[in-house]
């Protein structure tokens, strides 16, 4: 039961430089990032300070980004830091293993959704984040408060946004949503035009990119078609990897949804006869091959497929009528990922 | 001709964990993999040793398969331990050069076809194993034959299967077809329904997954259309790849159909007027990129494309009418594999 | 400003063999390459000595190639050495930070256009090579000339070209336009005929792959559907990388036409209302994810996509009418590579 070492690092991918921050250059074997403490060093871009000075950029009014969309979807979610348990049962329910002993709790950032106002969470802070979902016409209006330590944003995919709302840091030329600061809140807007539905999904693109989103600061997004009638069954899966760096553990993690190996992956449930649909994403440095045993969907150019491949920030839908029950996998088929915990129990009655 | 060491494990993606088996890690700098010695310490899963006590779940019958299929395709094929050369040759001819001096030859993994009853083998052990063809309609029998020294299984893509013929080991849950023992038999059927028709594969997913895989326990299994004409000239490639944890051998080799370098992978031929197809799929920890010189296809979006990228387990089929006469290269595209030996001959008259 | 060493080569993928030529392994850790030098031991091919002492095969005539094209587009390039400086700003402005201290400017390989008969040169040597372009019916004559210290040919993707004009090395096989020595010429003819219409690329395939076109001998190549009329805006954008072993520079850079990070990668400019097309395609041993922030376009199999994943010698188009101004990000979300200069600016008026 040896802990990975270094040889871990190398297992997803190879050792060396994740970003430069500050003028430092952060590696992959340089030990476990203190990003609060790098973000210290950050200056604050010329139109973020000015903003908050009261002057410099107007921010655009809310009534100029109406469309006459069907409805507004509005969303508080706050950036936080908190403890996230990666292996919970320390056990791989696949290869009947125990795995992972010792510490397997690290300090994460997760999205985390409150009441209007922010009078109250609605769920833990979590990795992924919460789903932000609409329907094609709506306006999105996200209050975004960051509660860590480090300036983040959220940067969407897929959506139509106003170049001041892509929550983008980009050097000289941030605005006030790409530099969101310890306990300040952003107000995002976003259009669900047409043209834009889909599966998406979104994430941090802030000053200390890449160690916050590596951190768990990304979530599903989804648009509808309108008029769709989502599936009874719905599963909204990010496929990310956690290595020593962003945890100061022992071992690389590839991980569904924040955890590793089945058992604390996702366990999915379906019945016979229902409309399924798996959401999937990837967030990390990699390409992973999406794979779901006893089921096949139809892929939009009209081939049939059991297996998919993407890469970080690709997204897409597979859709099926179920018709096969049992303890299925549903996992990355790089073997290497699927083996670091990158499988889980989908189970049809 | 220094033969490729630890830097070579790295060539193919870095060095690090495969899996954990028994409570040992296995990774690649650990040296050669004993498969049959670690087999020994897993124990038999609950429901596969009831089914051996003759309690249990029963096995269902196989008239309950049965649907009103056009045809049943029978199968005999068992797993066995053969020695392999990579390449044979020691030739690269794409290159000119000597390679890989010294021994290439290792003792593999090999799916092999035998007549009815397992009387006579019908071909020698190879990498890969024989094609599986069904058309629409069909049920598939494979008798299943473990005559390696691990527990094996065959789990397909694509076809239908219900859950307990799905060839899976999932620790507690599995059933007998997840965990066929040295000298047992197992009966999988599998049913090629509506909605299945395509290029897919077969592969071990047995406890000591993925190191019988990689010893080379894979083939392609084709569901042809209703009324489908196959091809005139029709080509399953593998592409994979050997490093040492399972080889024993000095160096990387990145191959198709179990071969490295031209003269030692398959050599194709078509003439012109042929309908051509290749049925190409990966099966290791790397994405590759197909790519064929002369010629250029349609893909199923209506795009003109002469590369396709891939990832493990993924599959697909291209086709054309051949046109163009001459010694061709097909290979992956990415260079490293290239010059690790993942090219071949395609000769046209 | 530690510059990277050992650990940047890992970065991208992993040390290990990029090639055997001559008898000799090429590693990624074994220092510079002296390409030139390398060359001196690679014997001529015999039916390239043959077609020089006037014996051998004949050579086709040009007017066996010659279709009823609508046109001939005629070209005259030279393969030649340059310097050639990665981040001539010595910043990144994504990070706002300073990048790549000392010196970042290394002898290069670059495709260059010259005027007919080679009299004067049309643009200076550059990564990527000049833009081939044809339409549907066109013949495509490229005059070659190699002005480097190695053989190099020319190899195009997707366009029709006879055996002996596939610009490849092939061993033994090896046609005169698969082994372009120092100072000679010779004339590649191409068909653009139905059915290959696209986005393409051309590299050098010569018996020092991938020697050369990881120093920089590639470019794009776009055959136009008959009658289609070219996007106001267009942008061809090569995604690669360069490591220590090809520049002799420390580190490792991940570039989009030949320079990393954003204020050295092209800085793309549109008006709202223009068609907009970006032609995309890698030339390195990854796979890049293409991501632009702001917009997004519809595959041809009909999904609306913000990110693409291809590999090596993959090539696609994305198009969509423009219609939201600001300062844009483009670049590859592998953050790994994000963060090593692989991202520019789209800028939007």
């Amino acid at each position: 039961m040896d802990p990975l070492d270094r040889r871990g690092f190398l297992a997803l991918g190879g050792a060396g430089l994740i970003c430069t921050i500050a003028g430092h250059q952060i590696t992959t074997d340089g030990g476990q990032v203190d990003v609060e403490k790098l973000a210290k060093e950050v200056p604050v871009p010329p139109k973020v300070a000015a903003a908050e000075r009261g002057g410099g950029e107007p921010r655009r009014e809310l009534a100029a980004f109406a469309t006459s969309s069907s409805a507004v979807r509005e969303y508080w979610i706050a950036a936080e830091a908190m403890n996230w348990n990666i292996v919970p049962t320390h056990r791989d329910q696949m290869m009947a293993e125990k795995v992972k002993e010792g510490k397997t709790t690290f300090k994460a950032y997760g999205y985390r959704p409150y009441s209007p106002g922010f009078k109250s969470p609605l769920a833990p802070a979590q990795v992924p984040g919460p789903l932000i979902e609409a329907a094609v016409g709506d306006t999105v209006i996200v209050h975004f408060r960051n509660k860590t330590g480090s300036p983040v944003t959220m940067h969407p995919h897929g959506i139509f946004y106003a170049n001041e709302m892509d929550g983008t840091y980009k050097g000289k030329w941030t605005d006030p949503g790409g530099f969101v600061q310890t306990n300040r809140t952003f107000t995002y807007v976003w259009e669900a035009r047409e043209g834009t539905e889909g599966t998406w999904l979104y994430h941090d693109h802030g000053p200390m990119d890449p160690l916050p989103v590596f951190k768990g600061l990304f979530g599903p997004l989804v648009i509808r078609k309108p008029g769709e009638v989502p599936p009874e069954a719905e599963f909204f899966l990010g496929f990310h990897s956690w290595d020593p760096t962003v945890t100061g553990l022992k071992g690389n993690y590839a991980c569904i949804n924040g955890h590793a190996y089945a058992g604390n992956t996702p366990t999915l449930e379906a019945t016979t006869g229902q409309r399924v649909a798996f959401h999937v994403y990837g967030m990390d440095n990699f390409f992973h091959t999406f794979h779901l045993h006893g089921h096949r969907w139809i892929e939009p150019d009209g081939r049939i497929a059991d297996t998919k491949t993407f890469g970080p920030a690709d997204s897409f839908r597979v859709e099926f009528t179920e018709d096969n029950p049992g303890r299925w996998f549903y996992h990355c088929h790089v073997f290497q990922h699927l083996h670091m915990g990158m499988n889980g129990w989908y189970i049809v009655s």
